[in-house]
C-alpha cells in the first residue's frame, strides 16, 4: 500500500483467555513492531472455561471474575497489548444491540489496521461464533457514515478467524500463517498466566509447533530462514496486493 | 520474508488466449517491476477458442495454429513475457505422462515464485481444470528431490487461480485482488491481439472494472490510492507472512 | 468404552408429533433395550402441522394444543418414552435465555448417553434448526462446571440430526443407519395416534422402508440379519471406538 | 401449471435502493406483463447506504430517510411497482416478532407468484441476510393453516436470492437468467433515481451487461434472440415443472 | 424462448438399466409430447448390474450382455424412445478419447433439446459420474466450431443428473421435479423389463412417490392439480427464463 | 451386527510409509484383537519421500527403493501386518486397468472388515487422493457378482480415510477417533523404521497427542479410562449400527 497503514489491531475474544491460545503470538509480534494492539474480552468465561477455579470451592462467580481477570490483565501485559472487559457473561455471551455499538466505537476508536476473533463455526462452543458476528457487524456499523454521523468510520480492515480447538469439527481452514517463533517465549510466558487451564498449556504449545512445520511446508523460496513456531488464521475477505510473491 | 524470493512467475494457460484475459494485467505488472514471466500454452485452442477463425473459410487445423500462434506471441511481447508452446491439441487437452515431466522441467527451469493457472472446477470447459491438475501437479514433481535427483528442486510457490469466464459457476471465489491500474494499457493492448475474439475485448474490460471496484471496497485503510483496474485471483495453497496488517 | 454409559437418551423435538415420523424406531428399540428415554416437545405445532384439525372448524389454540398433545403423550406411551412440553408457541418458536436454561437443567437431569433433534438447515421449517440450536447449546451449558457448579455436569454425549421431510433441500447427510425393523410395529403405531397427520402415514412408512434398503447397502458382511426398516441419523460430533469394523 | 399462478409479485428489500439495483428488471419485466409487482422497504439504509446524504451536512436522520423514501418510490413508480415502507432501522435492522408476522402479513395480502429477497450470505452487510431469513420465515407462517385461522393461506411461491454486491464473497451463485433487455431502459431511469449513490449507476450497468453475456452462454437453443441485459438470481427451492427444454 | 427449441432429448446411461429408473418417467413424458428422445447406454452393466442373471448360472459375458440389451431396448420401445450401445464394458467403463468423439457426433446428430445424465458424485459407482463427464465433455466439444468445422454445432442445452440409488451420499439434489403422473404406467411397465433387477422395482416406486409428495410441497399455487409421481433432477447450468414465476 | 464379521482389515497406502505415520495405531490396535491385517503399498514412495536418502549420494532408484522397502517390511512386522508392494511408480503413481483388477483380487482375497486408506483431496500430494480413487473403485469391482462370476464377492465394508499431512488444507475432517493408547510404543517403533524421514517422528507424535485430547473432548460418558493417543479417521460410507450411545 502507498500509504502506511494505522499501526493498531483489534482483538475481540469471547472469553477472557482465547486470545492468549488463539492469538498470542500475533500480538506479541505485533506489538514489538510498534502495533498498538487493543483486547476486547466479551465475558470472563467464568462459566464456561474456569472449571478448575469453581472445584477448588469456596467461589462465587464475583471471585472466579476477578481471578481470570487478573489472569488476563497479566497475559495482556506480557504480550503488549490493552485490554478492555465488556463482562457480558458467558455461555451464553448475552449481546445486545447497546454491546453491539460499544463495539463499533471501539473500532471507531481504534482504527484497526487488522482484525482477529473466533471461528464462524463451532459446535463446541456456541459464544465463539457468537463473538466473531459481533466483530463483524460491529465492524460494518464503524464503516457507516450513518452511524455518529461526522467521526471517522473505519475503512475495511482484514478480519481473521483465529483457531479454534478443534479445527476440522468448525470447518476452519487456515490461508496465513504467521512466524511467531521470535516471540514464542512471551506468548508462552502468558500462557503460563492461565494457571486455571494448566492442561491446555501444552496442547498450544504442540499447536504452535505443528502450524510451525505447516508454515515452512507453504514457503516460496528455498532459503527460507528457520520457522518453528506459527500461528494460523483464516481470512473472511479478499486481500488487496501489489505482488503475488 | 528475510531472503528476497527469485524475481520469476510461471503462468499455465490451457489455450494461447487464457492468459491475457485472466491474467495479463499481473503478468505486466510483475514484468514491469522486473520479473520475468514465463508462459507455457498447453495449446493453441485451435478447436475451442478459434470460432472467428474457422469461420472466414478456407482454414486448416495447421492454418488456425498459426493465427493463434502469433496472436499469443504478440501479446505476451506486449506485457513483457517470454511464451512456450506445448501443442498438445484442445477439446479435450490430450495429455501424458511425458507433459506432466516437461512441464515439471519447466518448473526446475523458471523456479518460479508464484504460479498462475486456472481453476479447479469450470464446467464450460473441461480443459481449464485440467490444466490446473496439470501445474500442480508438475510442481509437486519438481519439489521432489528423487525426480532427477541432483538438480535444484523448486520450494512451495505460491498457485493462484485465475478468473474463469462464469466464476460463481466455477466455484471460483477470489481471495487476492491485484491492482492493475498502471498497467491496464498493456493489458488492453494485448487483448487487441486476440482479433478472433473481439466479442470478449469489453467482457473483460469490464470484469478488471468491476474488480477494481471490489478491491477499494476491501482495502484497509481509507487514504488508499486510487484502484481503477483489478484482478481477482484465488490461492490453492495457505500464505506465510510476517505481518497480517 | 470400558464404563458402560447410562442407559437415558434425550430427544429435543420442535412440534410434538416431530419425534413420532423421524426418531420413533430409534425410541422404541432404546427403550426395549432399557434406555430411559426421554422427549422434550418445545412447542404442540398449533400453528404449523395442524391443519387438519383448525379445517375441523370450531378449534381454538386451546383445544388444538390438547388435542395435539393427547396425540404426541399417546405416541410417546406407545414408544415407550417420557415426553415433557414447554409449550413454547411455533411459527415461530420463541425461545429465550430461560428455555435453554430449562433444558439445560433437563441434560443435567437426565444425563443422557445420546440426543436426538432437527437437522442444522431446514429452509420449510425455521423452527426445526432453532430447536437443534437450542438442543446444541443446552447441552454446552450443561456441560459447564461454571453453570450451577457442584451439581454433576454432563459428558459428551453424541447428538443426531433425525430426518427431515425433504432431506436433500436441507443439506442432511445420514452417516448412521440404525435397524428398527423389530420396533417398527410399535412405531407405525405411534404414527397412527397422529389422526391430523393421516398424509404423512404412508410417506414415512416409505422414508423407512428406502432407509431399510440402503443400510443392506452399506452392511460390512455379507452374512447379516435382514433389514426391512430402518431410521437415518447424521452425527454432530466424531465419535470415539475401539473397532473400526 | 395447468392452472395459471396469481400475477403477483412480492420483494423484500432490506435498504430502500437494493430493489432498484439487484432486482430492477425483474420488476418493470414483470409489471410489463400484468404482475402486480409489490415492494417491501424493511428500512430506508439511513445510516449503511447514505454517505453521499450525509456527506451534504445539515442532515438528520429524519431527513436523510425523507430524501430516500422519496427516491424509492420514484424509482418504484417507474418500475411499475406498488412499495411500502416498514421503517425498521439499518445497521443494524432491528426485527422484532411484531415485523415478522407483519410481513406473513403482507403475503397473504400479496398471495405472490414469486418473491425476491437478499442473498443468504453476505459478510459485507448482515442486514441483507437478515431481510432473506425475514422474507422465508414470514413466507412460512403465511403458509400456516393455523396462523390467523380462516384466512386464505398462501401456497409455496418461489423464493429467489438476488445478486448481491460480491456475489461471490457471498456464496451467491446464479441458477437463473432474466432476460431485461426489453425494460433495460426503465431499470436505468430507476437507478439514476439514486441521487446518493450514483458512484453505483455504472457498476450495476456493467452488471447487467456481464449477465446477458453470461445469458446467452446457457441458452438450449442456436436461434435465440438477442439478449443484451439480464439479471441473475439464485433459487431457495426446487422448481415443479412440465418440461426440461 | 422466442424460437421452440428442437424437441429432442438425449440420455446417456453408464449402463443399460440406469435410464428406467433414474429417467424413465422424464423419457416417457417428453416423447408423449413429440420429443425424440434418444438414449446412449455406455455399457450393459454386465458385471455391476446382472447379479442375479450370473446366478441363474451357465451365463457367459455375452449371454448376459445380450439379455440386458433385449431389456434395454423392449425398456426404450415402451418409453418411447430410440436407444443405442458403445458396448464399452463396465466395472469399469473403459472410455478412451475415441469415445469421447463418438458420443460428440451424437450431440451433432441429435442436437438435444436438454441432455440427462447421472451424478457428479456417487461413491458407490465410479461409472456413474464417469459417465456424466463424459456427457458434458462430449458436449463441450459439440458446442466448438473448430471440431469437425463445417458441421452443424449444438447450443447450450441444459443437462441434468438424475437421482442417483442413495441420494445424500451423492451430494446429489434437486432443484426440479417432474411431474410424472401421467406416464407412471409407461415407467412401471419399462421398469418391469428389468427382470434382473426385481428388488428394484417397488424401491423406485417408492423414490418416485416420495418425489411426488415433495413436488407437491414446491409448488408455487394453491389450485395445482394432483401429482402422484415425480422425478427429480439436479441442474448442471443456470437456465435462461422470461418469467421467474 | 448378529455375525461377526471376518477379522480382516487392508490397508492401501501410496507409498510404503504412509501406513506408519497415519495408520500404524489402527493397525498394531486390531492387530493385538486378532485382524489380520493386510497393506497394500502402491508404491515406494522413490521419487517423492525418499529425499533424505537421495542426499546420502551413490543411490540410485533401485537401492533407494530396496531401502524403503526394508523400513516399511519392519514397520509392518513391528505392527502385526502383512504387506505386499505394487512398485507403480510415485510422483505420479502410475495405475492402469489392470492394477485395479489386481487390487480388486485383494479385495477378493482378503475379505476385509474395514478399509483405510488417504484423504478424497490432498492439493499437497496427487498420489494419495489417487490411492483412496483406486482403493474404492476395486472395491466396488469386488462387490459385482460380474467380474470373475462364481468367485465369493465381498460385502460393503467401511472405508475410512486415515489423516493427511496438513488435515484442514485436504477438507479432511475426522469424524471417528480410535483410542490407540495401547500401542503407542509400537506405533513409535515402527515410526522409528523410518530412518530416511526422521523430521516427522516428532510431527506424528504430536499428532497422536492431539488427537487423544480431542477423542477425550467426545466421549459421552464422564467416567471413561484415560486416553492419551489417538488416530482420527474420516468415514466414507454411513455406518450401520444397533445402538446410538
Amino acid at each position: 500500500m502507498p500509504v502506511s497503514p494505522a499501526k493498531t489491531a483489534l482483538v475481540v475474544s469471547a472469553h477472557s483467555a482465547d486470545f492468549v491460545w488463539r492469538a498470542g503470538g500475533a500480538i506479541a509480534l505485533h506489538a514489538s513492531r510498534g502495533y498498538q494492539v487493543h483486547i476486547v474480552c466479551l465475558s470472563f468465561g467464568e462459566r464456561g472455561e474456569s472449571a478448575k477455579l469453581w472445584r477448588k470451592g469456596n467461589m462465587t462467580e464475583a471471585t472466579v471474575k476477578a481471578a481470570r481477570r487478573e489472569e488476563a490483565q497479566a497475559a495482556a501485559d506480557i504480550l503488549g497489548a490493552s485490554v478492555e472487559f465488556f463482562d457480558l457473561g458467558d455461555y451464553p455471551l448475552q449481546i445486545t444491540q447497546e454491546h453491539l455499538l460499544r463495539l463499533a466505537d471501539v473500532y471507531r476508536r481504534v482504527q484497526p489496521a487488522f482484525v482477529l476473533s473466533h471461528s464462524l463455526k463451532d459446535p463446541y462452543n456456541y459464544d465463539h461464533p457468537r463473538a466473531m458476528d459481533l466483530a463483524q457487524e460491529a465492524r460494518i456499523i464503524a464503516q457507516a457514515e450513518g452511524y455518529k454521523p461526522g467521526e471517522q468510520i473505519v475503512a475495511a480492515p482484514p478480519v481473521y478467524a483465529f483457531e479454534p480447538h478443534q479445527p476440522e469439527q468448525c470447518g476452519w481452514c487456515p490461508d496465513v500463517f504467521l512466524d511467531i517463533t521470535e516471540v514464542w517465549a512471551k506468548k508462552y510466558a502468558a500462557i503460563q498466566c492461565m494457571a486455571g487451564q494448566e492442561h491446555l498449556w501444552e496442547y498450544y504449545t504442540r499447536v504452535a509447533l505443528q502450524r510451525g512445520v505447516q508454515a515452512k511446508r507453504n514457503i516460496g523460496i528455498t532459503a527460507a530462514k528457520h520457522i518453528q513456531y506459527a500461528e494460523g488464521f483464516q481470512s473472511v475477505f479478499p486481500r488487496v496486493t501489489e505482488e503475488l510473491a
